[in-house]
């Protein structure tokens, strides 16, 4: 009898992946990045001249320095984080990590074990929606308005919880360019959040992997850099969004002793040197002029997107524009489930993100979807919104303006 | 009262790291290899064209490809395997994993639950036997000789486990270039361990990470290429021995069903791209006449190591020559606790790798130590193993030659 190596694995795995796929026409799923303005020239560039002058040290893990990651990227990272978030850190308070999803990794790692409770913003990243799901960690939604995450609400659920004798782990936000939300919280809700934070003893988990994707280029000062030392709040962010995210460079900021634990936990012999060294250089020169490009690009394109949305859809989704970021976040009314969209959409070369799996309640997740903007030109944006209107006349009973019958 | 936040970490924690300290002067720990070999500057070149040819795919995840990895990558790869380890595979059969440490993790987390026990042999690696305990896995010892894995040994092993109801998940083996003892185990006996697999279903991880660094240049063919189609083994393979351990590139073969399975394990949003692009272009071109390079210069520094311990510690310990790679296996008379030379090493600027970690029978390992030679130049090894023989004569009661007294 033939042996079957799948009857040795563990219980309780994710579904198998399957076959890749090239990208549809309309894809709005994901968060790529804008391809004209990735500055593929400018890190080829860093390349030769990083890896110029530390190419021997290639030999070595680490290149021979500490497992916190490159030096001279630490830098970078300080110091962009301390003119563009007014948060003062020194280079011992981060960890250089391979994309800021291994950042979510490390930082669950180090505080939850099955059966925990964490407080979630109530629509919020998906990827970590499934990373508690598959900790067997319960995800508690807190709500939001059109400001972002309601300190009030916070308050309110840990009262709730604590009826039921549970104390959430953290709370997981992301207060600056919120996924999918698009908002951005605001400093006088950061000091409140705080004090709840501090009053409370709640670790706060802050993903600012966005937040430098502001159309203003103005971000409010980041939570960590609010808290007055008292070390409630472990910070991450990210390259991906920024730079590129087939580039795997992301970053935790947190007090001394949470940076060692999390270290001992990052078995992985280092992130990536060449990307490392790369990005280093390159962003050392060019990390602000490139953003204020990058931002500058995808605000056309946000607005091309708001444009579509509304002109094929109107009042059969209620839509907010964005104050920076790559995507937007739709709600319709409650009679389309978005999740029955995914076949027939996929059907008609679309492909966006269904609320299910970035709402805390999936059954109001139902009436939401995402779409990324970032990477698709103004007209793919035009023509992928209007044939994605075309699936929702076709299988939902949603009365859409005239326009949305037809791609133009 | 203050807050810490350490109070909110969870239970079972490894051990917080140190500070990072610079690197001593005799370093003979890690994995670390050739400064003087490395490509760095072929390396640079490839990262120039190849991100010349794909520079706005880096935009997408995974450059808009495969969650697989970079599918020239996954040819190089397959190519090399081809001729190399004499193993058929197509593409979709290579998963490019952040590392060899990765490939480890990935396959640990498809077959493994707390309480499950492996087979691994009696001398092993030591990252995989603290990653084993960190899982609360079994790991059950398989003796070695001096022609490697003895497959006697695992039918025994099976036996004994067998008759107290326990049935090991796999057995990890490290067949080519073992670490630590440096053998190459024969295609018979890899026949013979295939034999029992296949009568047992037993699983076999090969971790094949060192194996293109024979002195001979000849390698045995790999277990997954012997084993007939019968999909008992999964492959994993590294890049960090033959270009560099800073570049974290490492890969996966196995059947489709696994692959399938280990990439919905797999959510790091895929391998950094520059290091697949740069790694892809520089090793379709030059990858065969590098190792062959790169081995040369090894063996002289093997040489060199093997002649500084038998003139240094005679017949105090026993050391064979290893068949290739970048380490010797040192075994001392029962008198000797290595784990105790540890501290009395540090102080006189050495570091190794104590046996304890790198044995099931940390007893046994007390016995041994592990000195790795692949990054110091000659005349930094035979100082460095006599500052060691120093220091074993100072701290123990072992009889050494008269040179080990003094260093040159």
């Amino acid at each position: 009898m033939a042996f079957d190596i799948t009857s040795a694995f563990r219980p309780g795995l994710p579904v198998a992946a399957e076959p890749w796929r090239p990208v549809p026409r309309f894809s709005f799923v994901g968060g790529h990045n804008d391809p004209d303005s990735v500055p593929a020239a400018g890190l080829a560039e860093a390349a030769v001249t990083s890896i110029g002058r530390r190419g021997r040290d290639i030999a070595s893990y680490n290149l021979g320095g500490s497992p916190l990651g490159l030096q001279e990227l630490r830098d970078v990272i300080a110091d962009t984080l301390s003119t563009r978030a007014s948060m003062a850190c020194d280079t011992d308070q981060v960890l250089v990590t391979s994309g800021s999803l291994q950042a979510l990794d490390l930082v669950n790692g180090l505080f939850l074990e099955p059966g925990d409770t964490v407080l979630v913003e109530e629509a919020t990243y998906g990827g970590t929606l499934t990373r508690l799901a598959a900790l067997a960690v319960r995800a508690v939604g807190v709500p939001l308005d059109e400001d972002g995450l309601v300190p009030g609400g916070v308050s309110e659920t840990l009262d709730r919880l604590a009826a039921e004798g549970v104390r959430p782990k953290f709370l997981y936000t992301i207060p600056t360019v919120q996924n999918p939300t698009g908002t951005v919280l605001g400093v006088e809700r950061r000091r409140e959040l705080l004090a709840i934070a501090r009053d409370r003893d709640l670790v706060v988990f802050e993903d600012d992997c966005y937040a430098d994707l502001t159309w203003s280029g103005e971000r409010p000062p980041a939570l960590r850099s609010l808290d007055g030392g008292s070390d409630h709040v472990v910070y991450c962010g990210s390259y991906s969004k920024t730079i590129a995210p087939s580039i795997r460079i992301g970053f935790i900021v947190a007090d001394g002793s949470v940076i060692a634990q999390l270290s001992a936990l990052k078995t992985d012999g280092g992130t990536g040197a060449l990307e490392q060294l790369a990005l280093a250089e390159y962003a050392a020169a060019s990390f602000d002029a490139h953003v204020d490009a990058l931002t500058s690009a995808l605000e056309t394109k946000c607005d091309a997107m708001i444009d579509a949305v509304r002109s094929r859809f109107g009042d059969a989704v209620e839509v907010r524009r964005p104050e920076g970021g790559i995507y937007v976040w739709l709600r319709f009314g409650p009679e389309v489930d978005t999740t029955a969209l995914v076949e027939p959409a996929a059907a008609a070369g679309i492909e966006f993100n269904p609320g299910a799996g970035w709402m805390t309640d999936p059954a109001a997740g139902r009436r939401h979807l995402r779409l990324c903007f970032g990477h698709l030109d103004e007209a793919t944006i035009a023509a992928g919104v209007a044939a994605l209107a075309d699936v929702v006349a076709a299988t939902t009973s949603v009365e859409l303006p005239a326009a949305g019958g037809r791609v133009g």
